[in-house]
């Protein structure tokens, strides 16, 4: 069978998700509803991370099963017209056989916007979590970086999932400073958080972020968090970061 | 008098323009609604640019002559507080006697960004003109480098104005690939226009950019943008570029 790989990117607001559900739009059934008349019946597609109502994406990939024969230029074209322009396909290749975009993928990457100012830019509201509030940046990036290495998160996965095990590996965590704009435009800086793992649990980018901010807000030492990283239980963190603020960046295979 | 000014910035998709209507939301509507009841009755804003339809700010200045006395921080709490999130105020701050924001500005300064790709990112759409066909980018580059300098824009003037003189100054005329996100997560490049000068006519920076994309295409040489610096008709220049892509950037005093 033909497995086709598609690299997408969506403004979440207007979303219920990834997942298909019994209401609402999702990628998954927008992109599963565009994908149908070409393959001429059903396709099943198979996101890399089921990112959460709200969630947006740089670069999500998924993959599908068809037996057409159009060239990847072609099923990109046609997908962009049918879909809303709020949900893009970047891109469309031609996969090896058995690939699968999440069993096959190797790391993920998201990034976090946090907008630490009196006043969000209105290109950036819908895109970051404001937090008017004195912070300390210092203190926030030393916590970020206890996360990095193989750890029990636990702490930080969100109600209603069964996992085998809570343990993952955390290649990248970093909290940056960042220009929202390049070049003279630009109006505000933003304070990104960018995480890369082998595999997330449910919520767990959110509430790592949420703990991070309650260490910026002198709620919690830094040293605390070395303390999560044990398996203990989801209270024990900090709260859950909007949906709003977190992108899926990347999936490397 | 107590002179205010403000710094505004404002994504323009939603609003009529700067200018109070009989219908429809503008900016300057909004904001002498949103300051009335601080100075207890109506008040005159001035803006710097009567940026039309659909075109963004991320730095227009707006002045308010007012008799009231609560400090600029309050001013501008208040003045968010009741101003939808797409349009925000960002500075507000006490200016000299006589400053008015658009017979004391000295230069203004505008950007207009080009997506030059098969797909747009969901994120640009409402702030780019979309330009998914081979543009020869040297040469539109060496295009906009002719136009610095004082000219007759007559050509680049839209219509329905009445103006002492169509001569004006432009001291920045450049275009550049910019990142529209910074780090790894840039989506993609956008072409951008950048133009200061100390005045423009109605719809000159989007007849400009219309004119651009013309030699781009292939359509019109570079050497022709001479001729149209010698005050001749609008309709021998380029159409005009939507106005989505377009911003008020700065304004310098």
């Amino acid at each position: 069978m033909r497995i086709l790989r598609l690299t997408l990117a969506y403004d979440g607001s207007g979303f219920v998700g990834w997942q298909r559900q019994a209401a609402g739009n999702s990628v998954q059934g927008l992109l599963e509803n565009a994908l149908a008349p070409l393959e001429g019946g059903p396709v099943t597609l198979h996101g890399a991370g089921r990112t959460d109502a709200g969630v947006h994406a740089l670069g999500q990939v998924a993959s599908v099963g068809v037996t057409f024969a159009h060239d990847a230029a072609t099923v990109r074209r046609a997908l962009n017209v049918n879909l809303p322009v709020t949900l893009r396909v970047l891109e469309v290749e031609d996969a090896p056989e058995g690939f699968h975009a999440r069993f096959s993928a190797r790391l993920k990457s998201y990034r976090y916007q946090l907008a630490n100012t009196p006043v969000v830019s209105p290109f950036l509201t819908p895109f970051v979590w404001h937090l008017p509030e004195r912070l300390d940046v210092d203190k926030m990036c030393a916590a970020a970086a206890l996360l990095k290495g193989e750890h029990d998160f636990s702490a930080f996965q969100g109600a209603g999932t069964a996992v085998m095990t809570t343990v993952r590996t955390i290649t990248v965590s970093t909290l940056t400073w960042q220009g929202a704009l390049s070049g003279d435009a630009a109006l505000q800086d933003l304070l990104v958080y960018e995480v890369s793992g082998t595999g997330f649990l449910r919520h767990m980018v959110r509430a790592i972020v949420g703990t991070l901010v309650e260490v910026g807000r002198g709620q919690r030492p830094v040293h605390s968090i070395s303390k999560l990283l044990e398996g203990v239980n989801r209270h024990e963190a900090g709260v859950t970061a909007p949906a709003r603020g977190l992108f899926l960046a990347r999936v490397d295979y």
